[in-house]
């Protein structure tokens, strides 16, 4: 089965493939009389672009949004919003190779094996050029729950981490790897310069924060706030893990050391810790809401790796073409987006259960 | 908004209370013709059950499971399978501090945030009293997938893990903390005494392996296997991180290190390593699918806790009652039955859209 | 496939066969904080009760409901609400034939094609039995909506319709027929009799009507609230056709006839006529909600059929036991319930996107 | 909430309104591998195009459809498949008045009592032209399922009913009333003149026969395949009445009178009558499904009918612009393509649970 859908209540269909004509989203549900334009979706939309240093892949894409429905003189109607995107810098002749033959850690065998038949260019749907459907999609999202703050940056790359005390969130849009800490950041230049020059590739870590979203938004238990974030995150190209809160570093504590202590407070209690990520019970907490995501190495390499044809038979690939050598980095933007869609989706669900 | 039932097409809905009558789960989309009674879903109700040694809580339920429907002369007619569970051994009175203020690391403050309103016995909803239902319903799942053999173990308590040199699948069942490695059963043993002794408690890291499964299933991009699979094991109580494959792990690999190369093979390639733990775009590889699941400790605690009233007091909690002291090691069949769960509904979603 | 949720937001899954040792349904979505007992459920059970004249089934249950969870001191929570009711007047040698041989009319052979196996005790799963357990749903969803109020009534019964003209609504609890017009009433007295001692049965058209919705409910375009009454209604176990406001007769029309003009009225317009039924674009006007049910004759009579076995061979088939002549009437209680759960669920999912 | 997504694993979106710059649909869960290309779906298109006789809309649109993903050489991938229509001929200054008053028997009061705002031109999204998305996703369904045969006809206009004595399914296509009935189509042909004429508009029936399903699609309870269908055919403009077999008729029937005997026959039983519709217990006998559905007199008319405007002031309106004198007549190709897509999905979910 293929399930192009997220949300409940709050939902968007994304469509499209890395080198067909066009990609885009539906966005489904999104409340009436809210301001939108393309205007406010395409800075998150440039913010995920590829071609903007030599640290991501060099395909130039405008990614220019289009609004087709759905919004009448300014203001969202409630009817879907379709988003469309041109791709409009394909080169299907470097994938001449994939269709032969399976990338190890790509997609390319798993799509074979379950539709015996698949779009080979550039991944097709499988490639990361969809996520800026979702990015397109995540704007709407923003709209919808205008009070929570949402940033992502990346923690670590290559399994060197940025240093807390150092963390300085202006610093993110300041350097080309979303980096809160500047020091990382130059090192993380050397280090991804030279893995690209290698034809190698490395794993990154993003952490991403929504802050400002009340207590009471979550719908257990199978659309536990925290378990539709896990979804959401999982669901991203080259996402590995999703850990909430302090994540597996809470499977090393003890009960009393995770214990979120909480005093009297002005608007209800304040906590003296946030080991919870903001989540309990798979219902937010009042607190900010934090997570960790995993990304793995991109798979598309220039050093060859052992593999098989479609035929079965014994070969050898190296992934020409152009591509990221971390593309953990260009998840921060689809980590955030991914964040505000679940948010808004469980803020419609929460308001339909338990009104205003 | 609560939202109680999990899956697409296999599905199934759980409700009840830790203090109610009786929990349950009824089972839709099962397919009709397969053997099955009470006692193939007993064995896995009983390896969940508390109060079978002195590291778990010292609740006493028998969790005897009836079929209430969808069942005849043995075998599954295609319609709803109704599971009843009783609760016979609730003790209400153990509550009342619960009712009064509100345990941090609980679900019982952000219930209250939503609802306005809970059933505090006991944690009520918020129980992990609950996943007997998901275990009954696990069993159910089994029956769909018989060639997919599924196991989970305890890897770490208290950030003690195991050698996996000395992993043996044989000894999980033969010591109380499901611990493959007899070594680390012994240390775990004198460790989770000790919290227990201190009315504290301790997180663990449970792992499960699936394997039979075929390259095919799953349904992206909103339904991958992997995204299931996340939410999945995030619903489960106490769980706050999950990793595929080599999770956290790839994120500090080179991507040559994380290639799974491939081989030909007498059924499909061979692979020469699983780091992305048998899914690869959110479909399975047919390699084993492995996975990772963080559980924090047990939020009861017998250590006082600042925490404030539900009119705002400043206040301590101390939650007596009968509690794990580390709640991760029954979580080990509730794993597993998640990844059933998920595996049963992604093979009939697989079926649904590609045939057999 | 069997899909027994029905709803979006307000969700209800029914499980459990005619001659099982139960049936029930769960209640998932219901907002918290409503008052809720057994005794708010209890007499719309008792409306639709089996036994209570010559005129439906002698099978008698007491069709006492209980409130497994979801309710905690005389309140919901929020949580799922399951509901039980046990099966206590189970005659399975009264079945005997049909295990053999298919009934015309019935779901015998559609359920042997479909599962390759069933419960043939008093048509299991596909029984009106069932309808027990929505009845016991759509009070809940009563309680979501009260200030809506949702009443029924049979209009016709073996094509002898009642006159508007003496359309009394108090009249319609004072005889067993749910028939607002008592000389109608009478003449039902002597056609139902007259069909039961034959062997033979009636079809029945009932309507129902649900005045207090605001305009606005409704979830355009493929959840149009009209929409989702058909697809209620025609679930209903004997029901042929659906229609709202004018339905069939609004097909012979010119547009002017067709038209419900409107003047200004103290809140919002005053409409000049209802043909419409009282949903416009699949949305309520504020108007009341009108629709009828066509319920075909019951399937289970006393004269010989043509028909097959299950090993192909030719056959006829009488339907002993115990069954309504006219399954129309019992239907009414269903209607309403019907109505109440869409209702509920509608406006649920119109304060999700629009607020209060 | 809008709720723009139909079916449970075959599902398609639709977007658009009116008059914005396009409508489109996506179509999800497709089979891969099946042959699809533009010239699949015109041909169903240009059967629904407006302005092809003066019976129907003089609005000229080429509904020229562009398939922008899902599709590569040829076949369906079983990733998302986006169809793009744009809108060439709107002319929004007709629509004037539209914006000032609601024009009774439309949904323009009840969108703006949802939604607070609406894009008023042309109806915006509850227009007529949306139906134009559904037979295009119709046309991907039809190659779903390619053994069964679709095809509906206009069976009265005005209450003037064919004659099924002169039924002539090869007539159905030489007119353009999709009448099968030569004589009828004489005398439509001056009744819809003279409508029109006089500015008014007349109501239809449209009936529809699917033949060559096989027995046991369905999904009971709550999916059932009338129930599908219903909700299908309901959601479509101006539908007001769904029958399913006899309907209604079947109210007026005794049981001996409706039952539809069975007989051996070569693969499985021959049934002696179709009274049911094909359908038994919400599942496929093997019958034709056959239904018929009612068409409410186009609302647009030219004589002026009482309103009120947004401000809640009296007034009047004529719907002027460009319009179909008998909607339902253009509503055939839209019946055949629910009808399409309801069994598409119902084969596939079926498979889902029970296999080939």
């Amino acid at each position: 089965m293929s399930f192009n859908t997220f949300g409940r209540v709050f939902r968007f269909t994304t469509w499209g493939e890395s080198h067909g004509p066009a990609i885009g989203a539906v966005v489904d549900g999104c409340p009436p009389g809210l301001a939108l334009s393309e205007a406010d979706i395409q800075p998150f939309l440039d913010k995920r672009k590829p071609g903007t240093s030599k640290f991501t892949t060099q395909r130039r894409e405008a990614d220019e949004v289009r609004i087709l429905s759905g919004v009448f003189e300014g203001r969202t109607t409630g009817t879907p919003i379709s988003l469309l995107i041109e791709n409009t810098d394909q080169r299907s002749k470097d994938y001449s190779d994939v269709a032969r033959a399976y990338r190890p850690g790509h997609a390319d065998y798993a799509y074979d094996a379950k539709y015996g038949f698949r779009d080979y260019r550039g991944g097709g749907r499988s490639s990361a050029r969809e996520t800026a459907s979702r990015v397109a999609a995540g704007a709407v999202a923003r709209a919808v729950i205008p009070d929570v703050d949402i940033f992502a940056w990346v923690s670590a790359i290559g399994g060197d981490a940025i240093d807390y005390a150092d963390f300085d969130a202006a610093q993110i849009d300041q350097n080309p790897f979303f980096c809160p800490d500047p020091a990382a950041a130059v090192r993380w230049e050397a280090m991804v310069d030279a893995a690209r020059k290698d034809g190698s590739s490395l794993g990154a870590v993003v952490e991403c924060v929504a802050s400002g979203a009340p207590a009471g938004w979550g719908a257990p238990l199978y659309a536990k706030l925290d378990s539709e974030l896990a979804a959401a995150m999982m669901s991203i190209n080259a996402v590995k893990g999703v850990e909430i809160g302090d994540g597996f570093g809470a499977a090393a504590l003890r009960g009393e050391e995770n214990a979120d202590a909480m005093r009297p407070g002005e608007n209800g209690p304040t906590f003296m810790a946030n080991h919870a990520g903001g989540i309990a019970g798979g219902i937010s907490t009042g607190q900010p809401i934090r997570l960790r995501v995993a990304f793995k190495p991109t798979s598309s390499i220039l050093i060859p790796v052992d593999t098989v044809t479609r035929e079965g038979e014994a070969s050898q690939i190296i992934t020409k073409g152009r591509h990221d050598p971390c593309v953990g980095i260009r998840g921060v933007p689809v980590v955030e987006a991914m964040m505000a869609l679940v948010l808004a989706d469980q803020y419609l669900l929460h308001r339909a259960q338990c009104g205003e």
